[in-house]
């Protein structure tokens, strides 16, 4: 590693936004794909603080949505590295949204992106190891190696009998 | 199932975009999460050809970003609706990425979104089935219900012993 | 010519946009302004796909809007060189206006675009001959003439009386 | 008409933007397409102060695009009803570009953009008649003819030997 | 005052945004402009957050901008209500600009921002009172009379001798 | 001085905006950090006017937003410099919205904004003096002293008891 091991909660970063015209479909609810906008935003950023160095997004892991957001909401996302691996690392993402005015919140997504850190022309270079410390920390960090696993299956680079971590899963 | 089936070509669809300025990062490359909102936009018009009735995003697989898009790039994404399930239908979108000048075209993404049909207030309603035709189309017909069994262990709807077309792959 | 020519269907582009929220005037259509910014790229992209240079847009023909667009439809815009002359390439635009969900589509638009090719300086630079294959290239490519005759008399670089194509017409 | 003359004075609109990276192409120059669009916006509001009703575009003459507008540059849009016909209004648009360090101000196009007036469901409507008072707008009036009889023959709806104004140039 | 008082923690709101071409100038550092609107969204957030209602922008106090922000600069802003008088409130927002490549931040800018709270129609509605409890919040709160007295004048709604507590600082 | 004084009115410019969907909050008015975004924009190049050197915003003196401005609307900015004080020019601003349809036109807003010309490095540079010539030119020139006092206090760099030209206000 290339540096030394930094926390969890050094990376982390939150961002609002509210949900104007231009990102709505034609039900007034928030696109998809301006959701993932944000949270490649948001999580660049947390991966950003964590290694200092330039980041490019590798991939991102499914993510379903479930709860429409609808026109006016207040979108919180909140962002912080749960595992770095060489010159990659993992970033957990959740969302909130609320409606101020009837005073509800709600938890809409959860996701996971990979982001690899590059010099200036490109190429991968290493990042500070993580050091999780809250329980909720400790777990995604461990569950951090089961995803890789089926990241890499899933992109064609490991083979399913392989993923010890992942295997246990289904037997 | 509502309407009678269609065949998978009848929600081929197909966009191109040139990288802006303001789609990049500070290396000059088209950004994960601007990519990302085209493919969302291109593969909700493609579920809207299939179903005629108002679509919403209702889950993205896993997706790798192996390639960097440089500004000024012609971006194409193409789509299409690989399977019908009841009220969701899933597309398959390609991204290839091309330097007129230079005359290079490569494939830099491949992709699964799902869409949900809703009536007016939201509801999910029935979609027509689909039909493949092609070789290419019934495989990515016949893979449809492994990726959807991903999916919904995933999302913690489905338990990783009773996916048995998922199972079989890591024994 | 610089390079060796090329047949119309190689610059075949095609480009597809939902009409969201701030693309619309206050019928909620789609304003022509934002409409000629979609035909603008769509037809460089194809120019571009011809000459493999940096193009840069010379001209715009006559555009006539009968049909109003609106917020939600999915346009469609089609292009494809017509013609080659020296450093400049025509380029054919045909836009359609789909709304998915009443299944109607309809052509609203067609237009003529003229790019020229330039060097990094910003000069102009030769491009390949166009080969037109169909019959309706083949009209196309007839009445680039006479389109670039009544160009050159708009931009005041010609005489009524020595546009002998055009001229005809009025007799 | 229904209701009383205006003066061409009376629709003047002028409109400044500064040229943004995201509004130019790979040669740092402002795109066509988006300088068609603030053209459409400032004849817009011009047809607009005029009539005093929804006005939508409903044709653009041959624009040519001379110079190049670099990036940083201050864009001046110029803009003045030249003649009303029934429901519709021809407006004339002056483009000016000025780099204010180097001190330099060029025209760099000038076009017409024809709208008519329409009422809530998008039926046309009856505009007042306009009153050049100038000379050079007593010019536009005069030329406003010559120009629809081409925008008719070229939207196929007037034959050329029909067009009496038009066809007197050409012999 | 229409509701329980509430206290200043409670409006706590951060965002952060990354400094993108668009947002720049021919330095290539932050627009003020574009500052100022992503400072008048997360007050407005902050405001949303104290009352629960739809709040309009009612005055921004003097703000200067001394240290430029670069391209690539991740920008973090931090919005609290101060005090609320009837249906205003007053919110304080500090800006921190951070390299994360060479693990710089600085604090660049502070605000206040004034919001009104109002009903459907857009009339004034009563807002819950604010409690402030750490020292900063308590210093805020009792500043925030002063800074009301200030704008009073400014705006001239009330004469400078009648400002009992700024007249206290020129003398 | 760096160069010959310049007349204030060499300075004026104006800029049109139509109030377009995502410019809005949820009661359909303009949003306050959109028009100061606005206003950055056109008082930015009255002070390129001046000095035809690059500027930066320095400082935006409080600003009060009276009038809600709808969806629709023609919004017309105008500016001019008001005074030069070394390298800073004070730039006022006066907003105008427009209801084309209703025929109604208010003054919503005035506003002072003030700019520092810098070199390619970003240093500060002498800018022309400015000579007023109207009464209301005069006034703005007088009274720009006073407004830099106030300015200077509030950024903390002048004690309030060395501000004669303010202390006089209040006494």
């Amino acid at each position: 590693m290339s540096a030394k091991a930094k926390y969890a909660r050094e990376s982390y970063t939150t961002m609002t936004e509210m949900v104007l015209p231009n990102d709505t479909n034609t039900l007034n609810n928030l696109m998809g794909g301006r959701l993932m906008y944000f949270m490649d935003v948001v999580s660049a950023i947390a991966a950003l603080k964590h290694c200092n160095r330039v980041v490019v997004t590798a991939s991102v892991d499914n993510i379903s949505f479930k709860e429409p957001i609808p026109l006016g909401s207040v979108v919180t996302l909140q962002a912080k590295v749960t595992r770095a691996f060489n010159s990659s690392m993992e970033v957990h993402i959740e969302v909130f949204a609320e409606n101020p005015v009837k005073q509800t919140k709600v938890k809409t997504n959860s996701a996971f992106f990979t982001f690899v850190a590059v010099d200036q022309v490109g190429n991968p270079i290493n990042v500070p190891e993580l050091i999780p410390e809250t329980e909720e920390e400790k777990a995604l960090y461990e569950g951090a190696l089961r995803r890789r696993q089926l990241r890499l299956i899933l992109a064609g680079k490991m083979k399913p009998e392989e993923a010890g971590e992942l295997k246990a899963l289904f037997s």
